[in-house]
């Protein structure tokens, strides 16, 4: 049951916000959808689900990267999870940081107690919110997954561990080694445990140095486009794009990966450069 | 004195925020700029100074109306001050309600006590910040002003009580008519005082029916373009689009109302008919 909380028109498309129950979340979560002009007129849309960066929500893509100008233009729908689970029954932070917990779920299936029950956001948004959105709403299988910072390596560890799943793929400054950086190695250690070889199955690096890049329903590999802007106060000490620029010449994987002079971590540098991932998806999603 | 609050790279250009004690407001105050590439290569760039609503600051525009893209491109700057003068000594509603006071200046100068000493929004945006930016950074004396809700308010009439300044003029879902509703009524009955014959002065609709309608530099009209939601649930009872229609026919005065289905009074709609005024503006201010 999707319970609609808001519509409101956007570039003759429109932009809506639903509340529906999570089997995987245990608990009721929000996500945001643009749907393009295409979607109102009848037809099935392709879609860019877009995951979000610490302590956002659904709300902050929709409002603050600019995206719907091109995505209605293209007749792309974009859907926009939350970033962790929440609610006064999901555990969060015992420090109350923010860099975990509510707002900061990390995008894997959590295997420790007590964050087994809640943090399953990776097949949340891989596997439950497309089959809910295919089937409630004119959006057809035709994906794509991108995100920003922890949404960036939500994105690429999503279409990594999904074959065939989605059709394309990119990340703006991703964590894209969290088995090795500050912030990735807290949220593991809480759910996923202290044996850092299973974390190696939820970090991107990882996954495409040892040959699990993504590869889309036709079988191929799909070309991942990354961009980082040289002045995010991040870049060295959690997002390490070199490691997944390494991967990707070690195992042969074709990446683009921009390094943007002089851009930070904010959605300044996001709008700045989505028009470039919204084209990049567009050309698979709608080929 | 200007003091540099942020500074964060956006599509090629900059955007920053400032902080300066500004006299017409008798305090210190914080304003946005973003400067298109073309201001970072040595052009003086023109301007479009932008006012915004009820309840905002100058962050709400630069991060939610995506307009940094096309005036990057066209290479136009935009300059967006607060929406009142701030700070423990200036008075605010006494009811502490968001539509008067801080955050609701209304773009006038009052004229009663305790007001009087720190709203001077008009005389500040029309003539102190222009001054200064044009004084400090590669920003031209060919200016365009626009707006949104409350400061539509602001644009429409700071262009017409200064003929010859602005070179276009345009705004989005303005409060058309001050002086006959209920948010202008309250601001204007507090700044102004009690004698509405005075409000006239300060009201866009009045003054375009006085045949004060804006002139440019060259001494013509200035044609107006303003956009206006169909859905806004302000349409009605604050904003009269319809006041400023009957205005510019009775004063022969060329408008473009635009009413657009569906849009309600978010930025997804600012957001949505952003770059049509930003050409209108550019039309005028790069020929």
């Amino acid at each position: 049951m999707l319970e609609l909380l808001v519509e409101t028109r956007c570039f003759a498309g429109l932009h809506r916000r639903y509340r529906f129950h999570s089997r995987e979340l245990a608990g009721d979560t929000v996500f945001a959808v643009f749907l393009p002009p295409q979607a109102l007129e009848g037809a099935r849309v392709p879609v860019l689900y877009w995951l979000s960066g610490l302590s956002c929500t659904d709300e902050n893509v929709m409002q603050k990267a600019g995206a719907q100008r091109l995505a209605a233009e293209l007749g792309l729908a974009l859907v926009a999870p939350d970033t962790s689970p929440r609610g006064e029954k999901v555990p969060s932070d015992p420090e109350g940081s923010w860099d975990f917990g509510h707002g900061a779920g990390f995008y894997v299936d959590a295997s420790q107690a007590p964050w087994s029950r809640h943090y399953r956001m990776h097949s949340y948004v891989t596997l439950e919110l497309p089959e809910l959105v295919e089937a409630q709403l004119p959006i057809s299988n035709r994906r794509g997954i991108s995100g920003h910072s922890m949404g960036g390596h939500g994105a690429l560890v999503g279409a990594m561990r999904h074959p065939g799943r989605y059709s394309s793929v990119s990340a703006l400054a991703p964590i894209a080694n969290p088995a090795r950086c500050p912030w990735g190695q807290k949220a593991f250690s809480y759910l996923l445990g202290s044996d850092n070889q299973t974390w190696q199955a939820w970090d991107a690096s990882a996954l495409l140095s040892s040959g699990q890049g993504p590869v889309g329903p036709d079988g191929r590999p799909l070309p991942l486009l990354v961009d980082q802007g040289s002045a995010d106060p991040f870049l060295a000490s959690e997002l390490k794009p070199e490691a997944l620029e390494a991967a990707a010449t070690a195992s042969d994987h074709p990446l683009t990966l921009r390094r943007q002079a002089g851009y930070d971590h904010s959605f300044f540098f996001v709008s700045s450069f989505i028009d470039d991932h919204l084209r990049h998806h567009a050309a698979a999603l709608l080929s």
